[in-house]
């Protein structure tokens, strides 16, 4: 008897799915233990599956039928209809499912858990997040007996490449946003990676599994790169930092904070260093310290590595009557609302050039109860702008405060007369532990 | 019902995982699905572990006793025996293990491994290779869809402590190793990290899992980092690059090649950056492409992370009647001898500072196949050497080059009239795939 496999959706990463278990079926079934099979791959444009090279008696445009006769069914179609229901009907016929829908699994996760429970099969998801790193497993598996206090993740390769580019390059960030699409980094319409919103599916996803505590995306707080000038890039590495767009999952002692934005990340830092497209993910754990993951977190091929790790060890577990990890939300931690989100922050101020104006604006920053970490005062007109002579630029890094206090003092700020005006201002994330 | 956990060996390991399953025992509970109950800690000085706090009635000095009436077994005594026994007393028993135990791993895997088999139970040692870093589930578990080409690990935080220091102070080997053991990042006796032994062990380990292949240490060549000078720390700084001891595990046409050495990484590679008594594994698959994995690789509360994990892993397998990785060996491709071994190298030569010197040196490396990739001459007396005015410093970089070729060619230079020294040669790894 041998462990059927059905394909549905064969885009990009799809192709490159059944590519491998055709070339590499005799090793990846010695791993299991037993015979893969392929069994059929569905698609609703058949002729161009076939014409990628795949056998045509495989190909069939009836999803709903295929997903029912598989012990592994494999969804990469993405988005809620028909995969959620393509699931469903898997899970229901007691096949274990594999996907990399994260917009889904952050949406609708626990629809999919119990369906999955209930059938008592796999739901595996490894290709959610940050493609060819296995960070699905090392937090699910490999932190089981740590507690983990905080997790950072460069899970967006496009805007990594985009925000890449403005400081290697000094590119403006249209620009750098056009490099990426001719290069095939980013698509045609790139709203949701420079918004943050894929981000922000896989920061719900590396939350729920880091503190055991169903967290979907309405829960995530978001913001994305549009507002990032080459300014501010030019003001980060001025400052020994570079922006990153960061994934946060942090526990707070209230509960924890999950949200996207972008983020200034000391260039001492790990993650600092990841350049491209490259994907990282950061967790600090109580016992472990800080755990490193680093690789492609896009593209066919490499997606495909997760996703056939993941047929793998679910047809494994078929062969052996193990189960996978399953959801594990016993913690049930409340996820805070944005204005509890603790960062530093770097705000950059064009004020009066005169003195006693750093007075004001220090007390500003204090009656907010916002501790000033350092200050640094230029003549303005630096950096390309063009301003009167009278003005002067400020740039405050600031200790920790809450988002609240945070939003509150930018309002002060921008009230006072002597601020012309509030530049920008970027959290400071990734002080090492 | 509670699920019973013996932990033998109550050192620096010991006395940290003791202490994770008494203060975490209700969320590591809720994660197994079952109750963790702590039954026993053997130690050889049941005083000491008094003494730190754990209840005495917990505290026996009967390991033999205590192996047998125990669900999951934790053995952190190392070396080959009693630790051999007790775990296959263990096994005997239907108890599953967990070890941290690399040197009889890599000495003796397959009795353990057999054994593991025999009763169905679990054996896990995620703390066996670069401590809290899941390394182990990540090779296992993770690229079980993939096929590894090569591993490069920085897998002594030792070594990699000492070969840090001597870059970033210019301390040469003998300060920089009692630096790290004043720090307490080297033993007393610091000759197995030195030497590359515990490497080694880790290297076979690695091999292993990455090619599905049964490799124990005596297949790995291995040569330490005591013929290291500061002159070699500065040379590979003005080459781009940077000593660091490399774990290798490398499939090549006719086999694998396993070993440890220590090698010229670019700065540009993502294990440069490792710094410090920090570990990282480089893992190039086919599919996957580059993934790293960075941490901490040692200490008593970071290695206790990854054993706990192991730990809630093999008592959620109790709890759902299913099984953790198994030994998989079916590849079981030829471990190729060290003279098949492929690197390109950097050799650096005193020799004769006249005309046509370098022709005849570019000659002997031509007549052995060995292809140059770049060629530096300086004046002699440079980097602080005291030597006769005639003499200029050749460093050569070669493309890849057996090892055996690279022997050849260095016996041929050895042999020229116009070399005067062969001052040193290390091995280039790490180019980018």
């Amino acid at each position: 008897m041998s462990l059927r496999v059905a394909v549905v959706g064969c885009g990009t990463v799809g192709s490159q799915v059944v590519r491998l278990l055709t070339t590499s079926v005799d090793d990846l079934s010695a791993r299991v233990g037993d015979r893969l099979e392929l069994v059929g791959v569905a698609d609703r444009r058949p002729e161009a599956v076939v014409a990628q090279g795949v056998d045509p008696a495989l190909v069939t445009e009836d999803s709903e039928g295929l997903v029912t006769r598989a012990d592994i069914v494999v969804e990469l179609i993405g988005g809620t209809e028909p995969a959620r229901g393509l699931m469903l009907a898997a899970l229901g016929s007691g096949a274990s499912v594999v996907t990399a829908n994260k917009a889904l699994l952050a949406a609708d996760g626990p629809t999919l858990y119990d369906a999955a429970a209930a059938a008592g099969v796999d739901l595996y998801y490894e290709a959610a997040v940050a493609g060819a790193i296995p960070v699905v497993r090392v937090i699910r598996e490999g932190m089981l007996g740590d507690q983990v206090r905080r997790v950072l993740g460069i899970v967006n390769g496009t805007t990594n490449y985009v925000l890449d580019t403005m400081t290697t390059d000094g590119l403006d960030l249209d620009r750098a946003v056009k490099d990426a699409q001719r290069l095939g980094y980013a698509e045609a319409d790139p709203t949701a990676d420079v918004e943050g919103h894929d981000a922000a599916a896989k920061a719900a996803l590396l939350a729920s599994m880091a503190f055991h505590t169903r967290v979907s995306i309405d829960d995530v707080s978001c913001e994305g790169i549009t507002g990032i000038t080459d300014d501010d890039v030019a003001w980060a590495q001025r400052t020994g930092h570079v922006v990153k767009l960061l994934a946060v999952a942090e526990r707070l002692s209230g509960g924890i904070s999950v949200r996207v934005h972008p983020a200034l990340v000391p260039q001492t830092h790990p993650l600092a260093g990841v350049r491209g497209a490259f994907n990282a993910v950061f967790i600090e754990a109580e016992a472990a310290g800080p755990i490193m993951l680093y690789g492609q977190g896009a593209g066919g091929v490499p997606t495909a590595s997760a996703v056939v790790s993941d047929i793998v060890s679910a047809a494994r577990n078929r062969v052996t009557g193990g189960r996978g990890p399953v959801e594990s939300v016993y913690a049930a931690l409340p996820v805070l609302p944005p204005a509890a989100a603790v960062s530093r922050f770097q705000v950059r101020l064009d004020v009066a050039d005169r003195t006693g104006v750093l007075a004001t604006v220090s007390t500003v920053l204090a009656d907010a109860g916002v501790s000033i970490e350092s200050v640094r005062q230029s003549p303005g007109g630096a950096v390309g702008r063009q301003a009167p002579v009278d003005v002067a630029h400020l740039v405050i890094t600031t200790h920790e405060a809450t988002e609240a206090a945070r939003v509150a003092t930018l309002a002060a700020l921008d009230r006072l007369d002597v601020v012309y005006e509030v530049v920008s201002v970027i959290r400071v994330e990734g002080d090492m532990p």
